[in-house]
């Protein structure tokens, strides 16, 4: 079985509380300890996973990297969560839903910030394609402050495919783009909603951009450019939470 | 004169359309050339800024950092604006106002991503406490992606005492606190108000969160802790942004 290292004190936390992977050890640097480590290394012994005292080094060379906060975990692979599975929940369940579907977005720093959000707004799942996009790793995991431990992640072959199917199960679909001149803020965005975000660079790619219902944008003013691709991604998040929960209820 | 370097495409390119600073010269490193780099390096030349070809190990050794993207400016310093200054514009001129107040923001990406989005929505004034805040130095320039050559930031030694004054001049003051239990989207943010940010590990300082008018924060649901300070700050901005600019006009 595949086994990844996770690493840092907050995927390591989540991971635990998640209980959604297999984790077969804790690993803490023997230099390194704190309250919060030692919090975390007591989850790990109340449900009977090991804890295991390393030289620095040693986790470094697991780990890869130097940004371990002194804890790493080694677990199965990350569980990733069929579309199938996605789209039936949304039938399934009552209420105003949201997806996320992510094109383009390569960078795991950015991919992280954007499923730290999505968790805060409780999206129903993150849908990402297989050829263009930064896998789950720790590294995501890390930049998440471990909130990728609890969503729900879907690959798509054929992100064109999925966004007409969710279409199909009366979803809609719409894309995040600089150049549309429809703000987000005057687009309804209650019931069922999928939004589309494009990397920083080059945004969502041209097909699937034409299968989206409609096009949105973040509205600027001042002289420079654009907004960080992360934070234009919380934006347009959180104005679906605000609408789907919080709008009605003014009104 | 105190001088400083500037580095890397974006605030490079801002600083000479800002034309706030000093501009005394600008370098290019001698193995970079892209489309990007030539036409900063023409923007430059159209304003008689002389352009130096240079060596990438002399551009390193003089920004202090491998991120200068090839090109660095060597300039005055960061042009500050007093804090009586904001206040006459914003006593002086018609509509909403919006400043941005940042307490105990000590790390320079975080103030710079806080910077690139307070531009974004066109912020009348930034204030932070000369003793509690990260400089507005190259490292925040570059953070900022060059937001930080076009707004308005004034250094005060005591912020409570610039909170009373705002309030004196018919400001709100709206502190941001994770746990307030009043949500930003049922908050009134019309006229003019100021929003206070805090670090990410301790938030505001007590003294200052007790002289607010009121304290709200970013709902949050799902299993994890909390947002990242700078999309906390960007929610926060763009809903009086939304309020200001957007709701009025929908109502």
């Amino acid at each position: 079985m595949k086994t990844e290292i996770l690493y840092g004190i907050h995927p390591v936390f989540e991971v635990l509380k998640a209980g959604r992977r297999e984790i077969f050890e804790i690993y803490i640097a023997k230099d390194k300890t704190s309250k919060r480590i030692e919090k975390v290394a007591a989850l790990a012994e109340s449900i009977e996973v090991p804890v295991e005292k390393v030289k620095p080094l040693e986790l470094k060379s697991m780990a890869g990297t130097d940004l371990h906060q002194g804890i790493g975990a080694k677990t199965g692979p990350f569980p990733l969560t069929g579309i199938s599975d996605i789209v039936d929940s949304i039938q399934r369940d009552e209420g105003d839903h949201l997806l996320l579907l992510l094109d383009n977005i390569l960078d795991p720093n950015n991919l992280g910030a954007l499923v730290r959000t999505a968790l805060c707004v409780g999206v129903n799942g993150i849908v990402v394609p297989k050829d263009r996009s930064a896998l789950p790793t720790p590294a995501v995991s890390k930049a998440s402050a471990g909130a990728l431990e609890h969503v729900r992640l879907a690959r798509v072959t054929n992100m064109v495919k999925t966004i007409k199917t969710l279409i199909e199960k009366g979803m809609w679909i719409a894309g995040m783009d600089k150049a549309s001149d429809r703000p987000v803020f005057f687009s309804d965005l209650t019931g069922s909603v999928g939004i589309v975000i494009g990397g920083e660079e080059k945004g969502i790619r041209p097909l699937v951009k034409k299968h989206c219902d409609f096009l949105m944008s973040i509205p600027q003013i001042g002289p420079v450019d654009s907004l960080n691709a992360s934070v234009a991604g919380a934006i347009a998040m959180y104005e679906v939470f605000r609408q789907q929960k919080f709008a009605k209820k003014n009104e």
